[in-house]
C-alpha cells in the first residue's frame, strides 16, 4: 500500500520507547474500478497530515528516513507526502 | 498488516535458537467497511500484549529493534505498541 | 506488484524534502484470467513513463538505486522499465 | 504470511547454487473465520518440519539467519519454528 | 509470491541501465483448493526458465544475489529455481 486516505488516528500509551511522541494515523488504500479497500494500515506521520487527506506512504528504510530518528527505531511505515492533485487517465487533474 | 487484534497464542518447542523465550501472538488485521480479515499473522511480543488488545505490528529491521536481540535473530515481525484509543473520521476517540 | 499500467499522476506539494522534483505515477497491477485489479500503487518515475504504458516497478533498495538520490531518500517504489512487448504462453509477442 | 500448515514438498534440480541441499516446503497460510487460503508459499526448511505441521515462517534477513549460510544466499523465506500448541481467544490451548 | 508458473515474457527497451540484457518473465502464483491467481508478477530470470515451468521466486537481497550484478541493481525479484517435482500432502511426487 503506497497511497491512501487518512481515516483515523490511533493512540498508544504502552509502546517501544523509540516511538515516543510520534503521531500514528490509520490510512485506507486508494482503489480504482471497485469498492473501497477494507484494509487499513497504520503509518507514523512526521509531516502533519489530517483526516480525509490523501497521502503517500513509504515503507522500510525510506520510512525510517522520513521519521528522522535514525535506523534504530521501532516502526517502518510513514507518511511522506500529502497529495493535493490527482489525475486519472487523460483526465484533468482535480484537487483533493 | 500493521494494526490488528490479538486473537491467540502459539507455542513452539522446536525453533530457531535465537527465538528461545520469545512470546508469539496471533494477530488479526483491523478492517473497515467490511467483514473481519480471515488472515492471521504471528508476531513476537516483547511488550506484553493480551488477548483482545489492538496492537501495532512492525516488520523487518524495526521489529528486530523491538525484539532487542540484535539483528541476527530468526524472526522479523513484532508487536511494538498497544493501542488504547482509536478515532475514525471526525468521530470522538473511543477506548479499546 | 511488479508490473502494471500507468493510470494516473499525483502531485504533492507538502512532502519529505528528499522527494522534491520527483514525478509520481499511479500504477494499476497487471492481471490475467480475471477482472482488473482495484489496487493502485504510487511509484516514483525516474525514466519518463506516460499514461497507458505498461511498466516494471521495483521496490526497496532496487527502487532507491533507480531513483538515483542515494539511500537516504523518502520513498522506495520506482518505475524501472517501460514494457514494449509482451507475450502470454506460446503466443506471439504483441506491442503495447 | 507468517504462520501456516505444511502441505507439500518441492524439488528443484536446476537452481541458484547457494540453495544446493536445502529442503523446500509448500506452506498454506493459517486463516480464521473463513475458508482456507488458496495461496501457497515456498519456504526453505532448515529445522525439519513434516507434512501437516503448523510452522512459523520468517522472511528476509531473519530467514537468511535461520538458513545459516550467510547473507549471500538465493532465498529469503524459511521455516523457523514448529508450532505445537495454539490457543484462540480465551480458549484452552490445543495440541497441533 | 514465492512459487508459480511461467506464463509469459516481457521486453523493455527503455529501462534502468543496470537491467540491460536481463530476461524478464511473467509468473503466475501457484494456488491450492481454488481458482488460479489473477495476479501476475515479473521476475528477472538468470537461470533460463521456460514457458509453463514452475519456478521458485526470490525477493530482495536474495534476488539481487541470484541476478549476480551486485547490489546496485534496479530490480529485486528473480527466478532462483526450476521445480521439477512436487508433492501435495502424503501424495506421491509428480513431475512438472
Amino acid at each position: 500500500m503506497h497511497v491512501g486516505k487518512v481515516v483515523g488516528n490511533v493512540w498508544a500509551t504502552k509502546k517501544e520507547e523509540s516511538l515516543e511522541g510520534l503521531r500514528f494515523l490509520l490510512v485506507q488504500p486508494f482503489t480504482v474500478d471497485g469498492p473501497p479497500s477494507t484494509e487499513v494500515i497504520v503509518a507514523a506521520d512526521p509531516i502533519g497530515a489530517g483526516i480525509g487527506e490523501t497521502v503517500i506512504v513509504a515503507h522500510g528504510r525510506a520510512a525510517r528516513h522520513a521519521i528522522g530518528r535514525g535506523h534504530d527505531v521501532g516502526f517502518q511505515v510513514a507518511v511522506v507526502a500529502i497529495v493535493d492533485q490527482l489525475a486519472l487517465g487523460d483526465g484533468e487533474p482535480f484537487e483533493l
